[in-house]
C-alpha cells in the first residue's frame, strides 16, 4: 500500500518524507518528560522562524489550520473591536465567514481572485474608519496561488496603529515573514503545509503582550488562544489530548526543515519546483492564471483547455493512475484546476509529473493550442 | 526509540498496536477518492457502533475529544435552550465551563467526585425547570473513574421530553451505549480511547433529525457539526483538511476493534485488565478510591499510602524507567494518582506493571499496609 500512495500535488494534505511519517511510529504520554520537552522544542523553533525573539511566542493548536485561524480571530479581537478582512480568494472569505460566526463587527475589502489585495484601499478604508481594530489578510491565497503584499499592507496598518492578523498557512516556512521588518501581531500556520509535517496540527506566532491582553476574549473553551498558552507557561503541557503523532511527526519535519537550510533553503525548492511546473505546462500549450509576478512558488492556477475533449474529472483519474494527484479548482473567475509545487517533492517529480500530464493529454487527445508565453493572461 | 516507548497506563494519549501506527505510513489526498471511500467507511461503522441505523449520523472532527464536546454543545443547545449538566468531576467542570464561555444559560448538578451522578435529582430539576431543554453528562469521569447511571439518566430525560447529551469519550468502544435501548440525543467521543486509535481525531453521533434542526445555531465556524455534517452529505469531504494519517489509524483500528469482538470483546480485555490489576495492587496494601460496583474498567484511581517515603513524583519516575507511564491524580476529594487499564494492553502487561509497581516500592521501602479487601472505601 505505502509504495502505491501517488505524489501529491495539492495545497495539501501533501506528500511528507518517509522519515517523517516514521516518527509517528510511537506512542507517546501527554503529561511525560520526554513529551514536554519535545514540545518546548517546537514551540521554540516556530518563534525562531519569523525572528520572534522575546516579544513572540507560539501556541500550538490542534485541528487544521482554519481552527488556528478562528482562534486567532476569536482570541485577539476583542467583543468591541473591528475586524477588517482583505479578500481575494476562499481564505479571505472563510475569515469574514468565520468573524460573522463569532458576532465580531466586521467588514472586508473585496478584490477578484486574480488580483493582489492593495495596500493603497486599506489606507482608504482605515482612515476612514477609526472603529477597526484589526485588519486581516492571507499572505498567499491559495485559491489563485497569488502572493499578496504583505510587507506593504502590515506598513499601512502599522502606519494607522491598528494590528495585523495574518493568516500565513500555505507561505509558512518557504516564503519570508521576519517580525523585525514585518510589524504584525499574529500569524497562523500549519504543520502540513511548507513545513512538511502530517495534517491535524496548527498553531498561531503572537505577540506576548498582545496575547496577555486577550484574557476572556475568546468565544471558544477549545479555540482560546489565551487559555491554551496559559496551559502551556503554566507546566508546558496542553490542556487538552493533543495529536502525539502529528507532534512527534511535526518535530522530525522542522528539523528536516532546518537541514535543508530553512525558510531559505525550503522556498528555493519550491521556486525550481514552480519554474519547472510552469515552464513544462506552457511548452504544452496550457496557460496560467497569473502573470509570474504574482505567482507564489506554492500552488499554480491553470486554466482548462478550450478543446472540449479536456474533460477534467477523465485528466484526474487518469493523472492519479500515473500516481500524481492534482486539484479541482476552486475560483470563480475562471475555469480551471490547480498543480501544488510544496511537499516533499524536486524537480525530479515535477518533471515526471509534467510527463505524465504529457503522455494524458495525448491519450485523451486534447489538443491544448500553441505553446503559451509568459503573458498569458486574457 | 521505538522499542523503548513505555506503555501509558494512563486514560489517553493511550498505546496503540504496532499495526495502527503502521498505517500512518502512507500519505492521503483529502479529495481522492481513496480517502473519500475510507471516510465512509469509518462513518459507517461509528453509527453501527451504537445500532444508529438510519436515525444516527456520524460526523468527525478534527482535534481532542474536547472540541467535540464543544461541538456537540454549541451546535445542538439552540440560543434560546438551556442545558444541565450533572457534574461528578473534571469533565463535567469542563462542560459547564464551555456552555459558560459559548454563553448559552447553564446549570449544574453537582455530586462529589466518588459519588455517581443522581437519576432522582435530574427527576427533580426537570420537574422544576421547564427551560432546561438539554442535560448533560460524563458516561465515565475518568477524573476517578466512576461509571455514572447513564441508562438511568436517559430515561429521567426521556420521561421529562428532554434531549440527552453524552460525553461518552472514556467508555465508547468498550462499554455498552445502544441508541435503541437508551435515548440520546447525541454521544461525543474521540478515536484515541477505547476504539484505539491514535489522537488527533473525534466525533460525535448524533441524531440525524436533531442536527437537521441546528443549521446556524453554532458559536463557531470550526466547530459547526451541522455545517460538518452538511459537507459530507454534499461530496463525502471534509470541509477544511483532515488529520489524513489519524483518519488512516482510526480506520484500521475500527478494524481491528470488530476483530476482537466489538464492544463485547473489547470490553471484556478491559474488565480482565482492571481486575488483575485492582486485586494485584489490593495484594500489595493499596486502597482504590471507588468501590467495586462503581469501577469502570477504564482508570482506577488508588490513594496514595500513608508512608512518607512514597513521593508521587519518585515513584512516577521509578516506574517510568521500568517502561510504564502512570497518571498523576486530579481529584479534588482525595490524595490520590490514577492507572489506566485501556489500550493495546493485555493482563500480561498489566502483570508486568503491577511487579515494575512492586519492584519500585521496595526499591523507595515504602510500605503500604496490610492487604486491603474489596469494601477499601474510608
Amino acid at each position: 500500500m505505502t509504495s502505491t500512495a501517488p505524489y501529491l500535488l495539492t495545497p495539501g494534505p501533501l506528500t511528507t518524507s518517509r522519515t517523517v511519517k516514521e516518527a509517528m511510529l510511537r506512542d507517546w504520554g501527554s503529561r511525560d518528560g520526554a513529551f514536554i520537552a519535545m514540545n518546548a522544542r517546537i514551540r521554540d523553533r516556530l518563534v525562531r522562524l519569523v525572528g520572534g525573539g522575546d516579544t513572540f511566542v507560539a501556541v500550538p493548536l490542534q485541528g487544521s489550520g482554519t481552527f488556528a485561524v478562528e482562534a486567532m480571530i476569536g482570541t485577539l479581537v476583542p467583543a468591541d473591536g473591528k475586524l477588517l478582512v482583505l479578500v481575494n480568494g476562499a481564505y479571505g472569505q472563510r475569515m469574514l465567514r468565520m468573524a460573522r460566526t463569532i458576532g465580531l463587527d466586521v467588514a472586508a475589502i473585496e478584490t477578484p481572485e486574480d488580483r493582489p489585495v492593495e495596500p493603497a484601499a486599506l489606507d482608504r478604508a482605515l482612515a476612514a474608519d477609526p472603529a477597526v481594530t484589526h485588519v486581516a489578510v492571507v499572505q498567499c491565497e491559495t485559491t489563485s496561488g497569488i502572493l499578496n503584499p504583505i510587507e506593504a499592507v502590515a506598513a499601512v496598518t502599522a502606519a494607522h496603529g491598528r494590528a495585523l492578523l495574518i493568516d500565513g498557512m500555505s507561505a509558512f516556512g518557504a516564503l519570508p515573514l521576519d517580525a523585525g521588518r514585518t510589524p504584525f501581531q499574529a500569524v497562523a500556520a500549519s504543520a502540513n503545509k511548507c513545513l512538511e509535517g502530517v495534517p491535524g496540527l496548527a498553531f498561531v506566532l503572537v505577540r506576548r503582550d498582545a496575547l496577555d491582553a486577550a484574557a476572556g476574549n475568546a468565544h471558544s473553551l477549545s479555540l482560546d488562544l489565551h487559555d491554551q498558552w496559559k496551559g502551556f507557561e503554566a507546566n508546558g503541557q496542553w490542556r487538552f489530548t493533543p495529536p502525539t503523532h502529528a507532534l512527534a511527526a511535526f518535530d522530525r519535519a522542522l528539523e528536516e526543515h532546518e537541514a535543508e537550510g530553512g525558510v531559505e533553503g525550503r522556498g528555493a525548492r519550491y521556486r525550481e519546483n514552480a519554474r519547472v511546473l510552469i515552464d513544462g505546462l506552457r511548452a504544452m500549450g496550457f496557460r496560467t492564471l497569473l502573470p509570474d509576478h504574482l505567482q507564489a512558488p506554492i500552488i499554480v492556477t491553470v486554466r482548462m483547455p478550450a478543446d472540449p475533449r479536456f474533460v477534467f474529472a477523465d485528466f484526474y483519474d487518469r493523472l492519479r493512475e500515473r500516481g500524481f494527484v492534482i486539484y479541482p479548482g476552486k475560483l470563480t473567475v475562471s475555469d480551471s484546476f490547480r498543480i501544488g509545487c510544496i511537499g516533499r517533492l524536486g524537480a525530479t517529480e515535477m518533471r515526471a509529473a509534467l510527463d505524465a500530464i504529457r503522455a494524458t493529454l495525448d491519450e485523451m487527445g486534447v489538443a491544448t493550442g500553441a505553446p503559451a508565453g509568459e503573458g498569458n493572461q486574457e
